[in-house]
């Protein structure tokens, strides 16, 4: 009955933030923290591993592409499978020095954006990513989603998983999150988001929008944390899943 | 009679390249690779580090302050040392996880440019220096000027050191590097700068303009390889240092 | 009984927002907008000017130094006087351009954080922006502090000027600002800033703490938009001006 | 008899450089400037301003992606018609803005990279382009491909064209360049560069691999110069459109 809440936070750079960090970290029990190529830079690294620390939050490398003004969310086309590598390792190994500052350790990794959209669907993108965290961080867990290509590549490359599920998104035949242009993608319902996740967690599957079931051990439920509704969602679900017993914890942690 | 050679490399950036690393790397025995903050990038780190373990020639990070444009070589004023700290520590961890894609150790690290002249004049930052070692890489050396502020702190810290000489700079009374703008202070002539260097190297001690004398054991000989004549002076280098009987090796090299 | 009220605006950069631009542009008459060097981007730099525009509020270029991680407030050392028109008129041709797109004309140009603390004090580098001005932006003025640096090189190179006051700030006895340092130098009441800023204005002159004054005719009142106490006491600012009989408008604009 | 040579100049960035800019402006008559985003910085296109009016070689902005790494050369998705408006208009901007300082004219705009590659066959990404100019260069011609996307927005924008053919390139029955993957799409014999070059012009038309002919008046050659090749081959076609009795001279100069 333990459940582990991840979020995307030190999104900020430079002078500038992103989200209510601080609020957050009291929620959840894993931070994906950005590493300066899409958001983030060594100060903002540090202190979000330091809030986090503080607060018993486990923090994972969240590498994306080099597009501070995209966000990362821009897709990049024509990167090699060894560029990709190279962009992976390389923030995979700064936050792992950051973290070293603080004497935390990088837990999991977890693709940032347009690069995770790209990896999610991409076999070979997959496995140079899991490469990456294979040569750079072979003691962390690589952060997947159940049926995608990540979760074929950590297999294949023997990293442990984190498997995570989305509380406010609907699922298609093929287990990837529906779009969200298709009407209803989306659940603004946070008793609706909070009943669905427990479900999954609890009966360790996933149902598509046509009914179709994917059996799967869930490690993590994704939430997000850039707005002040997105705040509020979170501690809903964090609220309510521990009314029901759920212990919010990293997957990591000791049976408590 | 072994003594090592160092050098500043990979520091191309994007489409753009500086020196001739190919012709450099058949000459020393250690490479300083930039980190991507004054110069290098993922792709030409990974490149030069392959390069290097093809001729058996060890690697180390050489961070800098994060000035593509000025190079490094800027002054950066009003960084904490905490800001120092996390600057080093992630260009570190970011080379360190690209050696390990390569399955080669990052043997040393050296600061580069505006922030290795600030580093050898002031204890504090030279501290700061070091405690981002400590933390990203424990097993690097420290590569240091002897008698300088990075060569205390590297003994406070417990680091190992590398300590190097200059072939074509002159010292000042404080065993600093005589300044660029004074007179004599570059040594032009090749056959001069051997002399000097096998001297030093061979009697351990750094002569001052001045005549005072520094007893300390050498390790290493930085040449420069960013003009065909800095390569011709360093080939020069070392054929007069193996035909005078020296190994021209890496510092961490078993005995041959 | 006109007086124009100047503020840092479009001050974003990517997914980054800093400040409440739309607030502060239902209270100001000039926009100093960043050009994409310290904080600023093509978007946001259309974005802030359209909606200026449509608020009757002038718009000029904010140029600073090339430092996004840092907000342009850390001092760049060794940069050539060329090197600082280069960087100025880079960022207000840029800025004009897109102005243009809006049809909309650039009013002034007035220099951001670190660069414009130098500028203030040192004639050959305020000679250095006034050249970039002349060549870049004939037609804009240069948004100067009375007694600065600025204020004389404007007047060498031909310059017409805005003159700006600070109402929550004191001044030295050079004219320039006191150090925020120094206990007083902040006015952090807003009726007594009120009150400081409408006399500055109505009888011409700056008064130094120790009661010096400098007669000088003032053209605006900057003010601060990053908080929203900053925002609050603008309005107060305004409306106070207002109910004293000023009218609040750009210093281009005609006689109402 | 006059035709004017066109090459993509002043391509370094910070302290690299690229090709050999000195050897080009002796034999192009039209210099593309990097300005800032794929490459080239302030002082590196001010450099490259005064290079060309010494020779009396005429200057035009070169826009590209904001891609330094990439160098302009990656596709760039998910830019909105806006965004390349603003993308566009700020580097005319900054690049009209050095012009300035150098007291010379902007001539010509056209685009770099695979901006260039968008925009010559998409209508709608050439008329934001064509915008941008109009809105921030309307004296700038735009140089255009024959038959392109580009060659219709700028008719559609009333923009004047120099319209450019490539000597070492063949062409596809649509007009566009041939693959360089396809063989023979690069001709590597200058003398059949040359005498290619020479049929086009002087004829008027440029003719597919197919044998398909387009008329149309040819104002420019391009050629590149980045590698020593490269500038040798311009030598050679300089010399022989001199010798067969062309002047080579800008588009815009008057008859000699």
């Amino acid at each position: 009955m333990r459940i582990d809440l991840n979020s995307d936070l030190g999104e900020g750079f430079g002078p500038w933030t992103m989200g209510d960090d601080a609020a957050m970290l009291s929620l959840v029990s894993s931070a994906n923290v950005a590493c300066g190529f899409h958001a983030g830079d060594p100060q903002i690294m540090r202190a979000t591993i330091a809030m986090a620390a503080a607060r018993g939050v486990a923090v994972g490398a969240h590498p994306g592409y080099h597009d501070l003004s995209g966000f990362g969310r821009r897709p990049v086309a024509g990167l090699t499978l060894r560029e990709i590598e190279n962009l992976v390792a390389y923030q995979i190994g700064a936050f792992a020095a950051i973290c070293a500052l603080e004497g935390q350790p990088m837990r999991h990794v977890k693709t940032h954006g347009a690069l995770g959209n790209a990896c999610a669907v991409d076999d070979d993108l997959a496995d140079a990513i899991a490469r990456a965290i294979r040569a750079a961080a072979p003691d962390a867990a690589f952060m997947t989603m159940p049926g995608a290509a990540t979760d074929r590549a950590a297999d294949r490359a023997g990293l442990r998983q984190i498997r995570e599920i989305y509380a406010d998104r609907t699922y298609g035949e093929d287990f990837n999150l529906s779009p969200r242009s298709q009407p209803g993608a989306v659940i603004h319902d946070p008793a609706h988001a909070l009943t669905r996740a427990m479900e999954m967690v609890a009966e360790g599957r996933i149902r598509s929008v046509g009914g179709k079931d994917l059996r799967v051990p869930i490690d993590s439920i994704c939430v997000h944390g850039d707005t002040p509704a997105a705040v509020t969602m979170t501690r809903m679900l964090r609220e309510g899943l521990e009314a029901a017993g759920w212990q919010v914890a990293p997957p990591h942690a000791g049976n408590g």
